[in-house]
């Protein structure tokens, strides 16, 4: 189950950074829903690598293949297999992890786990591995919007560092506007600090992290489940799954144990025929399932582990050595965790979404 | 699944607040682990209501049933199942409920998603669902201790509103000395503050939350899932399955965003045989995999919604109305929350232990 | 997992012969559908014992109680828990099984797979455990009445031992004709003689099997899956879960392996706007998805294990040694097995029919 | 998870007959093991189409190329990835399939299911999806036998249509016997007759069933579940998810219906250290549980539903209308299905022996 995710929507991804190809099958993928290799290209090219100045220069065309569950442009309901070839290998850039563990790195715990590891590139602990969660999302995304006129997921950057956007530019975000710029915030007059800053990192063989927040609109009232498989708790973690992560809140989040119930609670009114809440400090689900505002929610993101500078570190055989990366890598992970925070929505939201459809018809 | 948890260790539970009782079936626990009720009975007991004077009054026994699956005194392999009557059933005093959507609970959504709801206590939403997982956690622990000596999991309030315990409580937290005080904390100076801070939210029909800490020692290296399943997604997930919470973070978490990668990453040194890290940043997970330190979260905990003063909201009929709680409640969570986060924790790095036992025979 | 079945409706079963009591929960049963104690007392009171002269006289009474998962009388969405206490233990009964593996049960495999047993009453391996089973069955079998009209699964003993009913007897098998005879067959006149059968086999402490012949009624077209989880796959590892089968075959079975293609197709016609099969050698599902066509299979029993004659056998320790049984059992389990197979394939139906709503909304 | 089996080795199977190809994933294979592509290869050759004079003519290479989990010849603990590219795609020969249900074939069930279909070649439902199980139970009867020696499984034609082997041929069954002829048969003397059986019908346009048999040799005592996954339910549902399957029997099965308790019972006695069965009718498995003995069960196929004589059918409009089959095929499919069935059973037996592990330190 390691590389598998969902209860009706199953994605089991596979693939290491520079093996033959990395990719995807999702089982359970319901049927007549319009898809082309374009759905998923758009998505794999938001993430790809060498798409900007401020990302690694690692070359990857990431052209996605799909193999099966498709028949003139509509799924079938059988299994999606997609394929994405590697073609930008370099194992000898990687001699030196052989022995050596990369600090704040998979290298030492692949190790211990398994007694083996795919050394070059980072196996499935390489960002690599999202391509197939990438590719997975799109397929989701298709199917949510086929029923759910509305729905959408953005993610933009929050912070880099110490920087952050205006509170102004997170009212109303816009994809389009994200997509503007190459850091990929909804704050375009932060976005060139940030930009800087990152350059600045490289510059100086170092890394840096930041927040990612996401608004998911046209979520219907009722998704998630009451107890284990609460929404938030999946979305937990299908954010905390992804490399880099190292916290995830929602709503009010940790901001929130400041303020008392009298603060705190959201309460209710009516607009229409439609249960409203004034406030949103719930982040779109109350006891686990969704109420039909806006869900929102942050992730936060380590700064990259990859950096130029020598560090102290041990090799295999518990030697005391030295390391200095030289490999390519992303001075700051989050212009490309953007599109995979989006497909972690997807995938969360499709399976909530079908398991609901089986018990309310 | 809704209720269902874990890959080889399954507890699935049941029950509502105010029906005949509440409970777990543990399914896959393995056999000849020695268990009585009266371990499990020791946890129930901390998360019991009316065990001090700043928790909710209600008065319930809470005395656990094994029904199924020990002999003897120790565990068969079969299912143990556990069973908790509930004694201290006062429908009337959620009459209100009926119609009225109490703010920031999950009457509301439950409404929403299954088009009836088990009204009074607040059915599956009631903190009273998560006494089959402390009972089903306290035997996960035993299973746990049985094999890997050293193992405990200690957690801790952290944070009450903005209280705070003082930094060098935080070190070598010991969990006698977190049970010393009634709040849970690891620093007995800040214990009376809280305490009183506590009373005083009580006393204004007012609430409050807060930050829970947990250290997890004695994990060996090794345990966690590439991909979807690491360690912290599904630390993650367990907690925010917990009531009230709203946020997860490990090792430097949201905090951690604003070091750089030199700041932040943990060099590697060895400790005999063993290979350790000089900081753990990490948080005892690298690559969703436990490197052998302390395995370190903190869980944000809202204020309870359950407030005394009158609030708008509307009934379940579309209209406006107001509603002033009055059944007995808890002015702040954590307290109680600290055995469950526990438990959460138990049940899974238990799973974690099989699943890893499983490849490395 | 062991105990855990089902994709969306998940039953979970628990409890030992000779323990507290055994039980199910019953996890994503869909809300709103009407539930009583009742309605699993009936389908309970079919697999008591001590029910007709040919059934072990052994006394319980399995009163169901209903823990959580209703209220006035309509399923909630949440877990439905069920518990039936053990009243007639007699543990000294099974004082030589401790030692002594009885032949052809499943003491000496237990004692290989988990190192301890609880030896009174055969555990989990008694057919005492299907009463979680049988109730859980009452609870799918509502749900799918609340939606399917004309749903029904008649199951009936076709032989024991080498009586068999007569060929006319199997068209259109009535509920009420089975349930008229108490060995549970199609055939009243052959009921008779089966009936002085199973008395002789226990007049000589002997037993018998037989076949179970069982027709789904009701099943809509598009029920099942491609690959794994075909729906005479989930049938036939349902059927073989029950204690003492031996055998599943669906439509011809076994027999039509000696029918050429030419014989054995089952050609097309409209009836009305409804696709029709002309014969039913499918059995009512084509590649492992219903056709609309009754579904009809067949599941052998062997003779009970259980016999009261001398029988050569071994110790734990190793020892040889002679045991003869003296606990009360059947002499032939088919008439209360009947029931168990009913349960059994509502627990496949209204998953897959879950499943397919999920996908076709 | 129509898709997907198993729990902790989890295969997850993609791809149509006339796709771009087809393949598996492989969740949860154990690191460490040697594994080659030839190690597939061996075993996707004997399902090959063309492989004698008595197989469907259709061309295909079946080449498997491993795309992931595997380094230096050793898998990495990491999901291992097979395709195979179909080359011999002939959509026109299945025009007249896109209106007219085909008999016997899940034309119109995957109709009424998905309301789409991937009409050429069956889709999902071809036998070309059994590549992927294939290629699994390769990868996983290399890791069985990497831990137990003398573990294999060896499947053999029993009968074609009224066709049998001799009893004596059935004892001891060689791989090698089995492989020399090209019906696959364990009795060297009756594969000529069946290969004439089945040339014949071929001619005719007209297709046969039969029986296979398998047994399993070195499996320790302890694999399997009690209650629903027991060792027996699961290969039964592995082996009625094979195409074409109608019937499953373990040990006396059917037959052993017709016994007496006394006549049926295997008596134990003690075989040095090991306690043994003085005979088999059990088939290996007690309770769900292996108990050390040869486990050995029987699968009965229907003749293949591709005839080439004119039939009565309908179209996906609802018209009458006749149909007469074009498409290559095989006049029997058993001799392909061997391997097949090798495989499911390798895959059960894995997913059961690492379970076991995981309890069982």
């Amino acid at each position: 189950m390691s590389s598998i995710l969902g209860t009706l929507f199953r994605v089991s991804t596979f693939g290491e950074s520079h093996g033959a190809g990395v990719g995807v099958v999702v089982d359970g993928c319901p049927p007549r829903i319009p898809l082309q290799e374009a759905d998923l290209q758009q998505e794999l090219d938001r993430r790809r690598p060498g798409q900007s100045k401020i990302v690694t220069p690692r070359k990857e065309d990431d052209k996605a293949e799909i193999l099966s569950g498709v028949a003139d442009g509509l799924t079938t309901g059988t299994p999606v297999a997609v394929l994405v070839r590697n073609t930008d290998q370099r194992p000898s850039a990687y001699k030196e992890m052989e022995s050596a563990y990369r600090p704040s790195h998979a290298d030492y715990t692949y190790d211990a786990k398994f007694g083996i590891r795919s050394v070059s590139g980072g196996g499935r602990a390489s960002a690599r591995e999202t391509i197939g969660r990438v590719a997975a999302g799109a397929i989701a995304r298709k199917v949510l919007q086929a029923s759910l006129p509305g729905y959408e997921a953005v993610a933009y950057v929050r912070t880099v560092q110490n920087l952050s956007v205006s509170e102004a530019s997170l009212h109303g975000v816009r994809a389009d506007v994200v997509e503007s710029n190459i850091v990929r915030t909804c704050d375009s007059s932060a976005a060139e600090q940030m930009i800087a800053l990152i350059e600045k990192m490289r510059a100086e063989g170092n890394s840096v992290g930041g927040i990612i927040e996401c608004v998911v609109r046209g979520v219907p009232p009722g998704l998630g489940e009451p107890v284990f498989d609460k929404l938030e708790a999946d979305l937990a973690k299908a954010m905390l799954s992804l490399p880099a992560t190292k916290g995830f809140e929602i709503g009010s989040g940790f901001a929130g144990t400041a303020l008392t119930g009298r603060e705190h609670n959201d309460e209710f009114y009516m607009e229409g025929e439609r249960v409203r809440t004034r406030t949103n400090r719930s982040g779109g689900i109350q006891g686990g399932i969704s109420n039909g505002e806006d869900i929102v929610f942050r992730v936060g993101f380590k700064p990259t582990a990859t950096i130029l500078t020598e560090q102290q570190t041990v090799t295999n055989k518990g030697a005391d050595t030295t390391l200095a990366a030289r490999g390519r890598h992303d001075p700051c992970v989050l212009p490309r965790a953007v599109p995979m925070v989006e497909a972690m929505v997807h995938l969360v939201i499709v399976d909530h979404w079908l398991r609901q459809r089986a018990i309310s018809a």
